[in-house]
């Protein structure tokens, strides 16, 4: 193996200093892997770390990304989960394994790799066995590396929390990462999908993944075509998209008893919506963000079993990192990975 | 039985019609009770409607008021629930008896008494035995009135819903009717209990109750002092009043996978509240509008067996009802209760 | 409207008595609704009642059967659920609405149609009409005939109780009403399903419905074929059939954390296993019998979105009750129905 | 600090070869503490590991018994959780920090201390951080050991998996450790508590500690009794010990939608009991076997917020753990433990 290894950083916050480095190749400890990235997915939210620090106490030279999957190349003396030639992926908030999030009240946790821990957008990572879950067999490296953040949070929300059941209807605001892997698992799940979206071309395509209807944002009122499509029933899981008013166009779309799941990243929005419908159809408002590493692990096994395919609107190449970060702003089609 | 009955009534939204009134006696049908009504409990949302109508479809002469208790006096020839001699409470949303709510998401379901159901200040009510629970056997009539709205709305929160537990912290926001059975049911689970009001007095009022704390909302910071008091754990769980900003303290204060119950009157308010704890901690928001029959019977069990007695700040006669309205802007310590 | 009708009924517990008989078209009351009978789906439990009682305090002359599917002829002046021309399904166990169960510790509640309630197996029936639920869309009369009992008990097990979740693993144990609406709902749950029968010819049809894998019950050990199949994991959801020894087997081959279903008819059997399995992992054991309104209500609403078709192993005419009867003993692969 | 300690240890499973030794400090890793041992808590479960070795792989020299509290020496330099001088308390079973149960189908996890993992009879022990807990500040060293198996084992059944309510009816059986934690947890929860045992004079005690009624067990018919005192509802929770047929009874006794805890020793005994009423009631039977850290960190919160006091029959001097052993027999009124 080389001594060195290639990987992007950055100085400073701010987009102008990200470029490509040579670094020695990191040394494991006994509890840690060392794994060789093949894919690296993006989130907005990495461009939100690197464009404005997110508040977060970043350390320097600081690697973007949270997602990525890979192959152990070695693992430290102490470790048991994992053995050399083995597929991961990365868990997004490492300390988080199962049950309760950690942190208290006053400081909630946001300890998540490319963010107070280190980045993965290098050719080699070493981090704590913990910090990694076993691939799905039925993923390439670049489908697999779409979980950790986007394919757990519409999992955690639907199933972990939401506890989606057959039959139920549910809205997906959108075709980003986290609403195409809504759409995917609620599909899987029986459930019936209904999507928004402000791109007809782009509800044409969830239409063809499976979504039972397309509600077209610009132009429709969505929250009466909800209640026409399920006869007034309204929905009984809204996937929201966090920000604005439009928690209070989901607390009129829901059902009585029904759920919004608050998704969405960081940016110091406000949420608001009438008191009216909250009191009287009870709905539980619960943000989401992200999931622990056994929801994770539940999803990989549901993603072999059920066959689900992430959908990669482009992958790039390790250069091309920046073309990639640029296409986050036009909003994709689904997922963006950098295949290594 | 005397043909004749008196009950307060109006013939129009807005207070200046509410008088007393003398009104045959009602027939049963087969399946309803008669009832004398024994006392009365008011709820600020009765004064609502007798002034604004709260935009329900009211019959006139509108009789106002939905919590009662009373004793069954005649029982139609289908009635299997009761007989006639028993003590009962009314309920307050008559058509929800276990599980979901009525109504779906267009058109959620506000079918009360008081409202769109006939009220109960009126010496005697006819309802279908299904609209009544039995009363608890520990409370006297007047105590028993405060359970349909009031004690239940704090019992389907904490208890229905919230699944509280021993050693929670629970924040329960004021000293009205529904904070102060807040407080008693949340002692009796064995939660650490924190109270914040603006008067010092009724604080004072609050920790005799048995509050381990009380937080003076005007001249503290209540979050800082959740914080402090829990060790920057946060609340478990918060009683929030709705209306204005006061969610987004609540999203402050709340502690990792902790639960916000909204309650409060229909006012046309909105809630809102920053994405970032919304997000993070991961919360449960719910509104909370009363509870199902069950709950109530649940609730009534629960009274008797942990010697639960309601707050009644004070005691009014049936010809006080004006009084006891007026009372209601003035804040109570607890229920207001016209004894028949 | 003919005055009269026919109905299959018998005058003593014991097979022999079961003959057709004209009746007077049912009177219905206020609250009531005239039911035309279109389809019969026929349980085991029907036989049981009719040659045993089953210890219940049958009313003579005894109409049998408790699932049907019907057109609304009439109705009750307060009837308000139904008109006249919909198709409705009947409820097993009537005055289940919603949430916790009727009945005590003491006495539970057994008032099902079809024995303390009067029975189906009547070209007209006059019931509440808080016992009937609309029939799906998307099923013919006999189809739909087959959700009350059969296809709800396997809901209640699966979803209502068991909120199963895409990629679970699911044992379902043989190839009858039940384990196929199991089968089949837990493969629209995106569960994977593995199906025990005696028959290699009926495990062969399982698959062909959508089973993942087929377990040989007489020739295999199917707790290790379990453990293979799931790579150690075991099961996730178990239906287990009540009777014997099976408990036991089933607590081998269920998952930490998993969960048991025991369903079955009420001969006075046992249920036994060792405490070792049941203390290790935990696992949730349930016993269900159906379940409430609405769940079967969720359930036809799933039906038409999910597309289920139930299995009906064979049509009987009316006249043809008695080969419907014989045919329970020699195992259908799914339903009987009989066709009015 | 000496270079020396001692430890009860056996060479070899029987009950014959148990002694103190004088064993060298142990040292401690990056991620260990040294902690000082202040109590030793027993279980009847370490007097058949001893006896038997109940089938588990064990390391000799053995050293016995899983449940202590103590003071931390020396933190390893990776030591983030506890500082030295913090006083903290030993997990059952270490591997298991939240949520699902380690595990498989096949191989359920029983690594416990004093089994699989070392044993704490010793006056000093180094285990990696994650294996302790905090101590609570309101209980004595004594007190607090007794928390990590037979105090978790009673909130687990109770309060995490059971989710007990106030007014609940709850029996419990026995006056045994976990019995007695069960009813303090119960009580403290605001639950009606029966208590049945076959001495009259532990019933005695068991209601000056606060039961609310008391069933003797070899003179009573208990399933009788519960009815009685419940008006024929039922038991909403049994905590039961395994073994035998007691599982049948409580069945019998169990409220419909209820539930029964089984617990106890793992020494090869079924379950067993009538289908009939596990149908109709629909119980949840569900094995404990202790629970997570998380589980009791919370249990530590709340003994201290609601002055929990466990209930120790008689406390023993280090060397005379083979009569604390031999009183274990003798069927203890709560726990005994070993003060170092």
């Amino acid at each position: 193996m080389s001594k060195w290894m290639q990987q992007w950083s950055t100085e400073a916050v701010g987009p102008h200093d990200l470029k490509i480095t040579e670094r020695p190749m990191p040394q494991i400890g006994d509890h840690e892997v060392l794994v060789r990235t093949l894919a690296v997915s993006l989130n907005y939210r990495d461009k939100l770390v690197l464009e404005t620090g997110m508040g977060l106490d970043l350390a320097f030279p600081f690697v973007p990304a949270s997602d990525m999957s890979g192959v152990v190349e070695a693992v430290g003396k102490s470790v048991t989960r994992f053995r050399p030639g083995e597929r991961v992926i990365s868990t997004f908030a490492p300390g988080w394994l199962d049950g309760l999030r950690p942190g208290n009240g006053r400081t909630p946790s946001y300890a998540t790799l490319g963010g107070v821990h280190p980045g993965v957008m290098s050719e080699y990572v070493a981090f704590p066995e913990g910090w990694f879950a076993a691939a799905p067999k039925s993923l390439d490296a670049a489908e697999a590396s779409t979980l950790p953040c986007a394919g757990l949070t519409a999992w955690f929300a639907l199933i972990e929390k939401g506890q989606l059941r057959p039959g139920d209807r549910v809205v997906v605001q959108g075709t980003g990462g986290v609403a195409l892997f809504g759409l995917q698992i609620a599909k899987a799940t029986g459930a019936e999908v209904i999507v928004t979206s402000g791109s007809p071309e782009k509800l044409e395509r969830a239409l063809a993944l499976g979504a039972d209807h397309g509600v077209k944002r610009l132009t429709e009122d969505w929250v009466e075509r909800v209640y026409a499509l399920t006869g007034d029933h309204g929905a009984d899981h809204i996937l929201e998209i966090a920000g604005g008013a439009g928690l209070g166009q989901s607390l009129k779309a829901v059902a009585p008893d029904g759920r919004i799941s608050v998704i969405g990243v960081l940016e110091g929005f406000e949420v608001s919506g009438p008191v009216a419908p909250l009191l009287l159809k009870s709905p539980v408002v619960q943000g989401i963000s992200v999931g622990h590493r056994r929801a994770l692990e539940d999803l990989v096994g549901a993603v072999d079993r059920i066959g689900l395919k992430p959908v990669i609107d482009k992958r790039y190449r390790f250069t091309e990192f920046r073309e990639a970060l640029a296409h986050l702003d036009r909003g994709p089609f689904g997922k963006l990975v950098i295949e290594f």
